[in-house]
């Protein structure tokens, strides 16, 4: 763990990609393919025990492994060398039968994915999570006036609940891309040195179907080793979480200014104090989602260029990838995790919600007064009309309800009493109410979903996991 | 058309993103904004002709557009007032209700989107096509040995056709992929000022709703101002797609290459000629498509990084992407188009491939005879006993196969001929074959996808266009 | 022109990269070469009239050359082509000499060269008019007082012309900056086909300085094919400048906010008015050049992928800055021109600002009571003590000052009358004064300098294109 | 350290970046900070000591450290903490005085400068070593014959010396590059909480004048808490070295292919093993410095988009450096060690380069040929004659020279021994000698301007480091 990680991580992946769990990973291969290999009677049944016995990460040596891999470019082959010396020292006929048949990638490639399995199935609860605070802070506050603001302008009014269900609508799909993306990801690799297992002679896809049993992993049409887009596209999706998450993080960042102050993050001892200036409260989630916004493109960008490899092993692309990933996990983890963790106690100032609503003076009404006049003078007359009220309040420092009122030309069209109207917030909301229960829906409906999940993975990988 | 659009983009793409394409989706979305009220009552049915009369983009006073534009900070605002004043000069009735309870916002995102979908449905049929190319190239070479190179170093054999399956398999996910982004982009965009339809009142849905008809577009739970996943989302797939067709690139350049020379690019006046170097061919397509795998990911980060929006209108996120979406979907484009369009006529020297799979004299076979002796000698010793050989074959500049031959060891475990069927590439390609079959059985079985496609779109938006 | 040029662009810069300029600095380059190398008796002195008279863009059948470089991967081959039966019509002697000697990239790269340097030379004016704006708002505002916001929260008060001083400081950076990335970016390109000139037999270094000479670029040591850093340091020096101007335009966004009201963005006729909403004055600069802040980072990144180029010419790493290099240019400069002319008309509105520093209700004086006290009670101390007395200040809803006032222990230490000192904006400036000083007296030292710049210019390059 | 940085780190570099030197950073800042004013009266001389001996990593608490630093959303809030409790348990007098009239950024900004500073340093000394290695490679191969190869197909013959000089060439402009930034970049950084040093009421500028004497930091204008150009810079000049040393190790990737197998990587140990192929020796620095050249574009795309920061203190923007920096030197840093360290080992087959240029059968020569005749018949009617002559070799499998040899036409104009002259790479050089002898020089006349970099230091920051 770096200094840095409780800021920007996220604890529940911590395990996951540390060098430990990476060499597990490929260990956890080297195991099953044992194994797997056994039960077909490609290798002899009593190599299992012994291989299996030794694909510990703890036995390994970390130091030499780090050291042989800047010479082999890979860590896959020292490691692949330490097992098999460990093997032979109990039993060396086994040792004839570490990773029979296959090729570093293959280890490299599906120890990734047994490591990325679990950091997707995190990522989905927390997302389940999220979005259900985010529902339950929806309903909360349907009927929270507040301004909306386009161009960072008061605009009209709207509520608090119809914002957040915008980000819930948003969260959405990012979930179910996240679901479609995972079975894209989250299968074997499995070649041989040049992805025809040739080394198995006609027995290779046998072996890759018990390998990928054994691994609860589905396997796919063909090894993808030097065909990138498996992991790139976790990239991508992990990319198009973190812009929806920054930009929930730079929303409650602008509700939380010190002139705004309609939205705060929760506090608590030593959070966000500042050392020189005692009174503030400083919005730590949303600078370190932000951050997380302004990081992970990169990092995504990075893994497509990676995408251009070269014939059967990419040179350098591949390599891009090791250090990357995990990054790219850990900082949209971090980001999802602490928003969702803000987001239970996010404090709402619906008072001062209502006193902004007041700054401009009426100009915030200024749709509404106009649509109320568009019926009657037509859209552009109405606008026109409406922009001079407008300039005369500001020019005068009066409420445009009063200008409105005192204009014989509006007069003929609306009551003082509609006009009075026209300058209360709840009565200019349109369908907010109706389009939030169509986000609350569809939250509600995604839910059998992961029951429809189980079903579509035949493989019974997630399930078995939960049990 | 630029001087560069020929080499760089598709011209099937070319009418799609022009100005005046980028007009006339607004104004499409004006004049079924229009029908759709009137018929629904919201706007009196006289004001549709008037209207939708004046919605043609060659009506539009470009350059005062663009100069209106750079004050308003977008072209909705001028282009409605444009179209007010055209319909007012007609029917100064109907011009009232131009644009009646709509935002900016939703005639540039709904007008982009249908801009979009017509670029999506050819991205679709060309990835058909070349997919259908890669599929008769993959059969047509399933028996054609080639070195399988990793790491840019001549590794074992393989097949040509394999490599092609390959690229194939990868095509197919890309397929997948683009289908389902398709979904979640191409729908309405139609929220008013904030996303509630305050304009429209209690009317807000049914008016969506009706507009969608119109369109021919799924209507969203909610619109989706400041949340623009569903843009950048059509950059990653994008991205995604330019990546593997950079890889395929990438190949046909390497083997392209003078030394190698196993594939070309199809011949062709005036084709790859260089000023200087009269004799030289050069991998022209390669050059585009490697080009636009180093220009879209930068702009899919552009995507990604503009995703973090302020409040109800992003104020620059939103501006990024007007210019970079087109970009992005003409480089990936000319890419897709130019390597589609290159593959049926791709040359493809069998016996240069077969001369080079004999430059190491022999030691491609490592691996062969490694794997032959692993049984006996045990993986580890097998390994340690041929690269013993293969220094030996280098520094005595022998063939692997002699030195097998004469090594005293092997002896007791590979008859001669053994050893001569080891060197022969036909004998090690595992199960090449049927890995070429899984992929072809794939991309066959996408084909009745396609109907399901249209079962799964309701609004039928598809279907229609194709009559 | 496009329909968003106006507003995302600079005209300025309009002429400078268009296609025909690209062509035309192509031509420039050949009619130089045949010149130079007439002058050196490398070619007929009577080819020179023939070959420069054709020398221009209005000539070329642009559509013709446009699908001939589709073909041919590069413009320049097809341009030579099409020049040499022009000069052929008239003079087929002279056309034997036409780009004798000389490669397609010499062509490209210099004519690119010939764009760039009147570019550049328009950026350094347009930064030195931005730069005297900025020292004259910062003169004017610098007893202006204002918040101080660290993390989007008040933190302390500071003045305007402060905040200014910050903007011109970094300014003058990206002025240096850019000036030491012309130098190495503003040289002439020729190799012949492989960069040894091999075409010009022992002439070669000879003919270069001739020819350098002639287009007032300074020659190379040697040429730059395939090592890309000049054209892509250029892209990283804009980079930098686009990301200062966005830094300025994040913090004129945040001061117009509605709730802040502080600065806006001059108003005018159609300026950031929106269709909906009559009240509004939308920042359209700041968005355009956030936008700018959030595209040209993509852009950069792509030039530097794409320098790792293949050999002696690179296959898609060359090709990928034909477009990107004209986009980040005109990207960077509309950035650059727009917020340069928004800054003379900026609005202050000093009142608000000094009314938006009560809004803490004195919290925001915290610092400066908490300094007060700590030489007295420690830093420490102090520190606690104040963080306690603003957190009844925010419980009870009083003005800090009354707090601290009725604070026994605080009393110890500080007398009524300096507690009330410690209140007001203007005696907690640190050295503000001086150290907008020391910017002010860099700027205006800055100046001589563009004396040192054509002393350093042995060639004499810029100054010949001033004159 | 961890598993994969022997792979891809420099461990020259390994300590600067570490948790610990990251604190000690900050605690210099401290340390110096105390001193300096002590120094001043500003606070008592007895506090230093027992400030100064407390500021040591190794007496901070770590874990509390970390856990508190999620909370602050920096690190230098919770070890301001536990430095001024440490300093405490000893003098409580002193403890009052720790980090007096400084803000957290300063701590972070000025203790990330004193890492930077020795990792320029080292970076600058690597340069040097691999540009000294360079120039040794290029004289010694000055005369080695080799294919020039542009869009990857041989294109006439070159040196393999010029081929290096060219590499030198780039090398040198980055060195110059990297000093430039470093004098902008290496400085203090100080401001207190809004930039103003308003805590140290008129003493700010005296204060830090002698902070930075403490600290042999030069003092720049004023602080540049959200003026991020500075670190961005670092990051830029860091990519543009990648991306030369990118297109460094592609040249060696595709010399090393084996059908091409001119250059190697030295053999070693284990050194670029497969697991499966006995026979292979993977160029693995390459790897190693292509992953580089993939990953930082996208860092330095952070980088610059990171710096559109928020008024005084950027929230996200400036977090996201925290991580991004050390990454970015971390990756270049490894890129450039590792192929320092591989160039003085490089294997170079003449022999194979030699053989390589026979590969064509004289259609490398072709320019060569066509230059010749172009002063006789044109360079037009030169170029169609050759390309039909070459057209007819591949067709015939004839040699070049034959097909030349026994074309009437050209008998004209070249007798038998010129035309044998023609195809021998050595006559085809151009000025491939000088222009290697230009690149030498200005590598050599570099060497003093290492002593003019200190005259340049006025406060000889680098020379004391140096002693």
């Amino acid at each position: 763990m770096s200094l840095l990680d409780p800021l920007f991580r996220w604890d529940a992946l911590d395990g996951l990609f540390t060098d430990r769990a990476r060499v597990q990973g490929m260990l956890d291969f080297e195991a099953a393919l044992a194994r797997a290999e056994a039960r077909l009677g490609v290798i002899p049944k009593s190599a299992v025990a012994p291989i299996a016995s030794k694909c510990r990460a703890g036995l390994v040596d970390m130091p030499a492994l780090a050291s042989a891999a800047a010479r082999a470019g890979n860590l896959a082959i020292p490691m692949v060398k330490q097992l098999t010396e460990l093997v032979a020292m109990d039993d060396s006929e086994a040792a004839r039968y570490v990773h029979w048949g296959a090729t570093s990638q293959d280890a490299i490639d599906t120890g990734f994915v047994l490591q990325l399995r679990p950091a997707l199935e995190k990522f989905e609860a927390e997302l389940d999570r999220f979005a259900d605070s985010l529902a339950r802070l929806a309903k909360k506050h349907r009927a929270t006036p507040v301004a909306a603001r386009t161009w960072m302008q008061q605009a009209l009014p709207t509520t608090f609940g119809f914002i957040v269900a915008g980000w819930l609508d948003a969260l959405l799909r990012n979930q179910e891309r996240l679901h479609e993306v995972g079975k894209r990801a989250i299968v074997l690799q499995f070649g041989g040195a040049a992805g025809t297992l040739a080394a198995l002679e006609e027995r290779g896809i046998e072996v890759a179907k018990a390998l990928g049993k054994e691994l609860n992993l589905p396997v796919p049409e063909v090894s993808w080793h030097s065909h990138r887009d498996r992991a790139a596209e976790v990239a991508t999706a992990l990319g198009l979480c973190t812009g929806t998450l920054g930009k929930i993080a730079r929303d409650i960042s602008l509700h939380t200014q010190t002139e705004i102050a309609e939205i705060f993050e929760p506090a608590g001892e030593g959070r966000g104090g500042s050392s020189t200036l005692p009174h503030k409260r400083n919005p730590v989630t949303c600078a370190v989602v932000l951050a997380a916004g302004i990081r992970v493109p990169g990092l995504v960008s990075t893994m497509l260029s990676a995408m251009v490899q070269e014939e059967e092993r990419g040179l350098g692309g591949w390599h891009a990838e090791w250090e990357t990933m995990p990054d790219l996990i850990g900082i949209a983890g971090g980001a999802l995790h602490h928003l969702a963790d803000t987001i239970p106690g996010l404090e709402v100032d619906k008072a001062k919600m209502r006193d902004n609503l007041e700054i401009t003076h009426g100009l915030i009404y200024s749709e509404a007064v106009q649509m109320a006049l568009a019926g009657a003078m037509g859209r552009g007359a109405a606008h026109e009309h409406v922009q001079a009220a407008g300039k005369l309040a500001v020019e005068e420092h009066r409420h445009l309800r009063e200008v409105i009122k005192s204009d014989a030309e509006i007069a003929k069209h609306l009551s003082a009493k509609e006009i009075g109207r026209l300058f209360n917030p709840k009565e200019y909301l349109g369908v907010a109410d109706e389009l939030i229960d169509r986000v609350l829906q569809a939250h509600a409906s995604r839910k059998p979903k992961s029951v429809d999940k189980e079903a579509a993975d035949p493989h019974g990988v997630r399930r078995k996991k939960r049990r």
